[in-house]
């Protein structure tokens, strides 16, 4: 744990009228808010030794660990008017558990790196460890460490580790010309949320939540996984553009229909009210966190997953039966066509 | 990954006149500059699967995975105009590793978040990558996975992976009544070239060069589980504050031998310079990441470890045998007596 170069030590409680809900970080200090924030941790099935020592330890069953790692600035990644704590804290874990999941594994740990003004309320730095905390619960997952430091802005660097239960990983890099391409989860959500929000409104109330707490199905990643599933990845950057990763590292093309691609009610009202398209958001739009995965043909799709289109000879991303007057480009996934 | 949001995209090279050295990240984008490290950086043993990926996957032979984090900030934790790049990756990966060390674990892998101003020069972002792989292959390890971001200030968050490889892990808790205090490393040296460097000055270049790159001594971590320690830190916040996490930790107290802790020559000629005492800077200096360890009386210790002291009864850290006229206080290691 690096020292946090602000505030008046590590004590806290010595001002008068102050409450833990009043404090700043930099009031309390490092060791103060690192003690207040494992506090509130909950500990994990698979956890051998929590915060407080060097390291954690946690278990995984075949010695195979996967690990990812992400960093959320404020400004860039999030804004504190439009997202409380909790959900920041939400959604810098659900961003690492999906990438987990999408290895085909299960994750078990969090780390995090907590870069803090000295004026930030400690009650947002708590709210931000619930919030972690809470998400990786979701999946039986506990925070395990972290570390706390003094920054001119708020980043949040989560770490997340998992264990494939001896499953084979599922990478980008193995569909092949004749696998379907399935997905399990929301796409369009966060996008759509996004710039309900970004024009001051707040309804759909539903899709302004999906931005500030992505629920990506942790537990598809296993069962496709378990199912034969030959490539995975999460959506987090858009459809088009994490599908082409999959595209180039496995040296084929996706074809997706469009007809295919369910794109929910609260879309259609707010793309309406917008004057957009819905199926940009559906299309482009990243942070839902649903997972993509090709399977051989004759695989029976799990529970959750939906046909959306095909894996061919060539490379690329191509739409299929977009209908008349739908968005067409000029930018956007027309990029990553063949 | 998330997305990188400055800059004018992720292609590089659209701008004549420049070369990799001399453009910032902003101009190469997220995408460029995590393509320029990733093949800069080797590979590990126990890598099952490096980046470019949903998440990296590494081996541990038990099963067993030796977790930690720290974050390093610029103006917090490092400067730019006295450390180069490639000094803070050696150190931002070395304090990682030394806590996967000091549990008796062998460091298998690190995981890194970078947050880089635009105007960032991608040679100081490059040289950084150089820095962490290259003392992560001093121990075996591997950088597997990473991410990019924006942010106002450079940030540089590190989590190391490690392997027990069927050990007990050393926990800060097990110190017993009638155990010696073992040191291995150096102590007070990143203090001291930290004092040099604050003047101005930049002999004795040994001391600088110990704050800009700590040197753990990795192997005797392992070394001391095998030969039956039953506490073990690193020092990175100084010998008398870490070892008081021990004592509490373990419901004991500690007491050091003066005599027995060596201060280095460079310590004797910068404290003179400086009208310092060396011996504040071996209690109280951190950052140098020496290993300390407790061990059963009738242990042997291994090469390289010297005894400085032993657990009795109590609470709190002492220090016997100073010498008159030697640092006293007012604050800094007294605060941690019983």
């Amino acid at each position: 744990m690096a020292a946090m170069a602000t505030g008046s030590g590590t004590s806290s409680g010595t001002s008068s009228g102050t409450s833990a809900g009043r404090e700043t970080v930099g009031e309390l200090g490092e060791l103060g808010l690192i003690a207040a924030i494992t506090g509130r941790l909950a500990s994990g099935a698979d956890v051998e030794l929590g915060p407080g020592d060097d390291a954690a330890i946690v278990r995984t069953t075949d010695g195979l660990v996967v690990a990812t790692t992400d960093v959320l600035v404020e400004g860039v990644h999030f804004r504190r008017d439009w997202s409380e704590a909790l959900d920041v804290g939400h959604k810098a874990a659900a961003q690492n558990l999906a990438d987990v999941a999408a290895m085909g594994a299960r994750p078990v740990a969090l780390l995090v790196g907590l870069g803090a003004p000295a004026s930030l309320p400690v009650a947002w730095a708590l709210a931000l460890a619930d919030g972690l905390s809470a998400e990786a619960a979701l999946v039986g997952a506990a925070v395990v460490g972290g570390d706390v430091v003094a920054a001119e802005q708020v980043i949040v660097s989560v770490t997340a580790l998992g264990s494939l239960d001896g499953r084979a990983p599922v990478k980008r890099s193995g569909a092949k010309v004749g696998d379907v391409v399935a997905l399990c989860g929301r796409l369009g959500w966060s996008a759509g949320g996004l710039a309900v929000l970004s024009r001051g409104f707040r309804s759909p109330r539903v899709l302004a939540a999906a931005h500030r707490r992505p629920e990506p199905p942790y537990a598809a990643g296993p069962q496709a996984a378990l199912a034969g599933a030959t490539s995975m990845v999460d959506v987090s950057d858009g459809l088009l553009s994490d599908l082409s990763h999959v595209a180039t590292a496995s040296g084929v093309a996706i074809e997706l229909e469009v007809a295919a691609l369910e794109i929910g009610a609260p879309l259609h009202d707010a793309a309406a009210a917008l004057g957009k398209d819905p199926l940009e958001w559906v299309l482009t739009g990243g942070e839902d966190h649903a997972l993509v995965a090709t399977f051989p043909s004759a695989t029976a799709l799990p529970a959750g997953w939906v046909r959306i289109g095909h894996v061919v000879l060539g490379a690329g991303v191509t739409v299929s039966g977009l209908p008349a007057g739908a968005y067409q480009g000029p930018g956007g996934w027309r990029h990553y066509s063949a």
